[in-house]
C-alpha cells in the first residue's frame, strides 16, 4: 500500500476517533460492548485494511494498521485494543491455514467486514476436546480467561489441549452453539474490551476450521503472534499517552488557572508548566520514533512469510521489545503526571482523564517489562536473540 | 500525652482501620457518606484525642494524631482525610477563638464527640455576608467548593469576604438552617470525603460564633493552618503507600504465580520481585522517617502557642514541605508500581487496589509540589523561610 | 550525497575512531592537543565532507556528518567536538559570506583540508575593534573564553562588538599575528578541546575577512548556528553513551565476575545485569532514533538556504531541542550507571571509563536543559516555536 | 556517651573538616597519603572516641562516630573512609579477641592514638600461612587487594586461608617486616584511601596476635563487620552529597550568573534553580533521617555484645541496607546534578567539584545495591532477614 493509501487509512481513523470521543468517558464507565462503534468500524472498511489484496483486502502495512491503533487509543484504549487484536487470528490463518482456508476465511472476512478475536489464552490450559462421534471435527469443552473481543466478534479463534498436552487451535463463527461469553470482565481499565471468560459447552469445531496440526513445528513465521501482540499493545500505550497529553493541553489552556504564588497571568506562562509539558512531549516523541522503527522492521520481516529466519524474527523481537518497554513507561508516566498540569479540579470522574492511566496500567501488566528488559539486555550484551516462545 | 497513651491511640486506630477495611472497596465505589464508620470513630474517642486536657480532651500530640491518619489511610484515604482535617477548625478555635469560645466549643466537642469540618476554601471568594438586620451576627450567602467533610460533620467552619474583601470565619452547627450540602463531589479518588460544594442561603452566624476579626493580624500561630493541612495530607499519602504495599504483599504471596520464563517455583523468589519490593519499601521507610521528624517539629513549635515566632514557624514549614513532597512522590510511585508485582489478574475493580493511586493522585493536586519545592530550595540556598500565606 | 557515499564516510569514521581509541585514555589525562589525530583527520578527507560539491567538497548531508561526530564520541568526545564544531564557521561562511568569500574560503578549505574553529563566544562581550588606521579592515583587541578548537585550527572565526554593541564576525588564518591561544582550558572533561581563552592583541581583520555587516538582519538561515551547536553536542552525548556501553559490555564479558551471592556462573547470566543492560540499551536506541529524526529535519530545512522560513527553522529547533535533551539525559545516565555493571575493579584511572561521564557532564552544562524543555513545552502547549536567539 | 559529649565530638570533627578542606582538591588530584591530616586526626583524639571507656577510650556511640564520618566526607571522602574503616578491626578485636588481647590492643591504641586498617579483603583468597618453624605463630605469604588505609595505618588486620580454606585473621603492627604496601591504588575516586595491594613476604603473626580460631562460629556479633562497613560507607555517601550541595550553594550564590533567557536578576531567583535545590535538599534530608535511624539501631543492638541474636542482627541489617541504598542513590544524584545548578564554568579541575561524584561512584561499586535491594525486598515480603554473610 502506498503512502497515499496509508494517509487515507489514517484519515479514516482520525474521523472514527473523533466519533468515538463523544462518549468515550461514558462508555469507559459503563464497560460492556461498544456496539455502535464496532458498527462504525465495519462501515469504515478498516477491518479489511490489512487483509492481502489477493483476497480483496486493502493490503495495508503493519505500520499503517498500528498507526490506526495508536489513533484510536488517543481516546479509547478498548477500541484500539479490539481493532489491533483483530489482526492476531488473521495472522494465524495466514501462518497456519492451508490455501483453501485462507481463501475462504479471508475473502469472507473482507466481504462481511468481520471482526475477529481470540479466546485461546496461551497461559491457560483449561479447555480440551475430543474427536466428534462421527470422527469429523472436535468437540471442545472448558473455558478460557482474558478472551478480549469475543463479546463483539464475528469470528473467534479457540484453542484446546489434546491428551498429549499439545495445543490445537481453530477458528469458528462467534454464533457457534456452546460458546458462552461470560461477560465477567472486571478490569480497572480497558473496560470495553470484554477480556473476560469464554465457556465452551460441547462446541463443535469442524476439521476445516482447524488451523494446522498439534505436531506442526513452531516456525519463526508462526511464532510472530507474541510480537504482534506487543506491537498492538505498545501502540495502545503511546496513543493513550498522546490522548492524555491532548486532553491535558486542552484543559490547561482553557480551564487551568495560574497558581496563586506563580506571578504569571496565564497558567501556560508558568515555567513549571512549560518545562513539564516539554518533558512529557519529549518522551512521547521518543516513543513514537521507536514505534515507527519497530513497525518498519515488522513490515520488513513479515514480507518473508514462511521463509522468515530465526535471526530476522529475533531482530524484530528486539525492536518490538524496545518500543514496547519504552511505550509502557511513557504511557504510565504521562497519564499519571498530566493531572499535575491541569490541577485539582481536573480529577473528576466526569472528566474521566484517569481512564488513560487505568487503561495503560491494566495493559502493561500482561507480559512483564522485566523479562523483556532482560531479553533486550542479553541481546545488547551478547547479540543473542530471545528464543521464540509465549510472550517473547 | 505519654508514649503509652500514644500507643493506646494507635491501637485504637489499628482496630478501626481493620473495621474500615471490610467494605473499603465497596465504599470507595459507592462514594457518599461513611456513616457507620463515622459512628465508630465517635465511639472510639479519637475525635477528642487532640483536644487539650483542660477541656476534657486527650491532649494527644500531633505525632500521635498523624499516625492515626496514616493508619486509616492504609485502607481508607477518605476516613484518614476526614479525621485529619477535623483538626483544622479545632486549631482555628485555639488560635483565633477567645477564652469563652474555646471553653464552650472544645468542651462540647469532647462531650458529644463532634466531628468538625471546614467549608471555607481559601482560594474561593464566593460567599459574602451582611450584618443581620438586628445588628447581631451575620447573614451569609454564596457557596464554597472543596468542602471536605461537611457531609458528615457536626460543626462546620464557614468563611466569607466582607465588602473590603477581607476574610472572616466562624463556626456553626452543621444543622444550621440554610447550609445546603450539594453532594456533588465527583473526584476520581478520596470518594467519601464529600469534598463538593456547600451553598449558604441566608445562613445566620452569631457574633459569638465568629472567630477573630477581619483585621486580626496573621500571626505565625494563626498561620499554621496550611502546615496542618500539609501534615494531614502527607500522612494520607504515606498511609496509602503502606496500604498498597500491604495489599500487594498479601496478593503476591497468596495469588501471584511465577512468570513462565522465571525459572523459580514461587513468585517471591524472583529477583525482580524481591528487588522491586525492596525499592518500594525503602522509599516508604524514608517517607515515614521524614513524616515523624516533621510531626516532632510540629509538636515542638505548636507548644509555643501565640508566642510562636516566624522563624519557628518557618522551620516547621520546611520540615513539613520536605515530608509532604517526599510522601506525595512515594504515594504515587508505590500505588502505581505495586500492580507490576501482583500481575495482570490483580487489576480488577473487585480488588479495588487502584483506589490507592486514585486517592493519592486526587490529593496531591492540591497545593502543587512545584511551589513547595521552590520554597525548600530557596531555604536550602539562602536560609530564607517561606512567608506565611495560603498553601505555604 | 547518496547512501553509499554516506556509508563510505561512516566507514572512514569507524577506522579513525579505532585509531583514536588506542591512546584515548592517555590523551584524556594529558589534555592539550590531539595533534596526530588531527593529522589523520586531515588525511581522511572528512574535513571537507560537508563542503558543497561546487567548491570541491563532498557535499555530505548533515545526517552523515553528525553520524561521524557520534562515531568519534564513542571513544573520544574531544575529537567529536572539534570535528563537529568545525562546521559552525563553515556555516557562517555559507550564511553570511558573499559569493567571492564562499568561493575563496571553501575551495581553499577543501584544498588544504583546513580545520575551522570559533573564538567568538556569544555570551561574552570582551573583544572590540577599531577600523585600521588606513581605513582598511579592523584591529581587534580583547579576549574570548570557551574558544574550542582554536588550539589546533587552521582558520578561526573571531567576533567583536562595535561601539553600538553590535556584534561583528570574521574569519582569519590561525597564524594571524596577535592571536594568542592561552592554553588555559581546565575542564573536567572534553580535555583536548582546548576550550580556553584566546587573547587578541591588535589582530588585523581585513575587510574581505568580515562576514556580513553588523546591521545584517538575523535571518532564519543565519540563525541556524545555535541549532548546529545543539546538533553536534547531542551526537557527542549519544556517542559517549554508546562508547560507555561498548566498553562496559566488553569489560562485563571479559573481566567481571559474578557476584558471590548471585548463584550464576557467569556475570552476564545475572538477571540484574541483563535487565540493566536492557534498560540502558533502550534509552540509547531511543536517543539514536530522535537524533536521526532531527538530522533529517536539519537536512530538509537546510536545503532552503536563505529562503528558510521562521516556521521551518522553528520546527527544526524543536526537533533538535528534543533530541538534545534526550541525548543529554541518556549520556549522563549511561556513563554513570555502566560502572555498576562492570564492578568495583573497573573504576580506575588506567581504565579511564570515567571520561565518558566527565565529557558528557562538561558539555551538557552549556545551554541549560531547563530552557530547552520550556521551549519544547511551550511548543507542545501552544504550537509556538522558540524565537531565534542565542542558544535557542 | 551523653549528648553533650556527642556534640563535642562533632565540633571537633567540624574543625578538622574545615582544616581538611584547604587542600582537599589538591590532595584528591595528588592521591597518595594524607599524612598531615592523619597527624591532625591523631591530635584530635577522635581515633579513640569509640574505644570503650574501660580501656581509656571515649566510649562514643556509633551514631556519634558515623556523624564524624559524614562530616569529613563533606570535603574529603578519603579521610572519612579511613576514619570510618578504622573501626572495623577495632570491632574484630572486641568480637574475636580474648580479654588479654582486648586490654592490650585497645589500651595501647588509646595511648598512641593508633590508626587501624584492614588488609584482608574477604572476596580474595590470595594469602596463606604456615605455622612458624618454632611452632609459635604463623608465617603469612601472598597479597590482598583493596587494603584501604594500610598506607597510613599503625595497626593492620591481616587475613589468610589455611589449608582447609578456612579464614584466619590477626592484627599486627604496620611496621612488621615483610608487609609491603604496593601503593598501586588507582581508583577514579577516594584517591587518598590507599586502597591498593598489600604484599606479604614471610610476615610473622604471633599467636597472641591471632584473633579467634578458624573454627570459631560466625556469631551474630562477630558477623557485624559487613554491617559496619555499610554504616561507614553510607555516611561517606551522604557526607559527599552534603558537601556537593554546600559547595554548589556557595558557587551558585557567588559565581553563577542568571541564564540569558531567564528574566531574573539573580540566579537564585530562577524557579528552576529553586526547585532543583529543593529536590536535592529533600533527598539529602531523607538520607540523613534514614542514616540516623540506622545508627540508632546499630547502637541499640551493639550493646548486646556476644548475646546479640540473629533477629536483632537482622533488624539492623535491614535498617543499614535501607539507609545505605538510599544514601548511595542520593550521593550519585546530587554529585552529578549539582553541576547544572552552578553552570558551565564550574566544571574545572581547579574547582574539583567532580571529586564528589568520583568518590561516591567508586565507593558504591563495592557491595552491589541490587543484592541489598533483594534482601530488603525479601524482608518486606516475608519478614525474613538476610543470613549473615560477606557483604550482607
Amino acid at each position: 500500500m502506498s503512502a497515499t493509501q496509508d494517509d487515507k487509512l489514517l484519515a479514516t481513523a482520525v474521523a472514527l476517533r473523533q466519533s468515538f470521543q463523544h462518549d468515550a468517558v461514558a462508555r469507559d464507565q459503563a464497560g460492556g460492548r461498544p456496539t455502535a462503534q464496532i458498527a462504525l468500524l465495519k462501515q469504515s472498511g478498516l477491518l479489511a485494511a490489512r487483509i492481502p489484496t489477493e483476497y480483496g483486502g486493502g493490503g495495508a502495512s503493519w505500520a499503517a494498521v498500528l498507526r490506526v491503533v495508536r489513533e484510536f487509543a488517543r481516546t479509547d484504549g478498548s477500541l484500539a485494543h479490539l481493532f489491533g487484536y483483530h489482526h492476531l487470528p488473521l495472522h494465524t490463518v495466514l501462518a497456519r491455514g492451508n490455501t483453501t482456508q485462507m481463501a475462504q476465511w479471508l475473502s469472507q472476512s473482507v466481504q462481511h467486514q468481520w471482526l475477529w478475536s481470540n479466546s485461546g489464552n496461551a497461559l491457560s490450559k483449561t479447555s480440551s476436546a475430543q474427536r466428534a462421534g462421527d470422527g469429523k471435527g472436535w468437540v471442545v469443552n472448558g473455558f478460557r480467561p482474558f478472551s478480549s473481543g469475543t463479546h463483539v466478534a464475528d469470528v473467534i479463534q479457540v484453542s484446546w489441549e489434546n491428551k498429549q498436552g499439545q495445543r490445537l487451535t481453530g477458528v469458528v463463527p462467534a454464533q457457534r452453539p456452546g460458546i458462552v461469553i461470560e461477560d465477567d470482565w472486571d478490569g480497572i481499565g480497558q473496560r470495553q474490551t470484554g477480556s473476560g471468560t469464554v465457556t465452551f459447552e460441547d462446541v463443535q469445531v469442524h476439521d476445516d476450521e482447524l488451523l494446522g496440526q498439534a505436531a506442526d513445528p513452531l516456525t519463526p513465521f508462526v511464532s510472530l503472534t507474541p510480537l504482534l501482540q506487543q506491537a498492538v499493545l505498545l501502540n495502545v500505550f503511546i496513543g493513550s499517552a498522546q490522548g492524555a497529553l491532548d486532553e491535558g493541553r486542552n484543559y490547561t489552556q482553557t480551564h487551568s488557572r495560574p497558581w496563586i504564588h506563580s506571578g504569571v497571568a496565564r497558567h501556560v506562562d508558568d515555567p513549571w508548566i512549560q518545562r513539564k509539558y516539554g518533558d512529557l512531549a519529549i518522551r512521547v516523541l521518543a516513543a513514537v520514533e521507536l514505534a515507527e522503527q519497530a513497525s518498519a522492521t515488522l513490515d520488513e520481516i513479515y514480507a518473508h512469510g514462511h521463509q522468515l529466519s530465526e535471526e530476522q524474527r529475533g531482530r524484530a523481537a528486539i525492536d518490538l521489545a524496545v518500543a514496547n518497554l519504552y511505550a509502557g513507561e511513557v504511557g504510565l508516566a504521562v497519564s499519571n503526571d498530566v493531572f499535575e498540569l491541569m490541577g485539582a479540579r481536573s480529577a473528576t470522574t466526569a472528566n474521566g482523564f484517569d481512564r488513560f492511566w487505568r487503561n495503560v496500567r491494566t495493559h502493561t501488566l500482561h507480559n512483564p517489562a522485566e523479562y523483556k528488559k532482560r531479553s533486550v539486555g542479553t541481546w545488547a550484551l551478547t547479540g543473542a536473540y530471545p528464543e521464540p516462545a509465549l510472550y517473547r
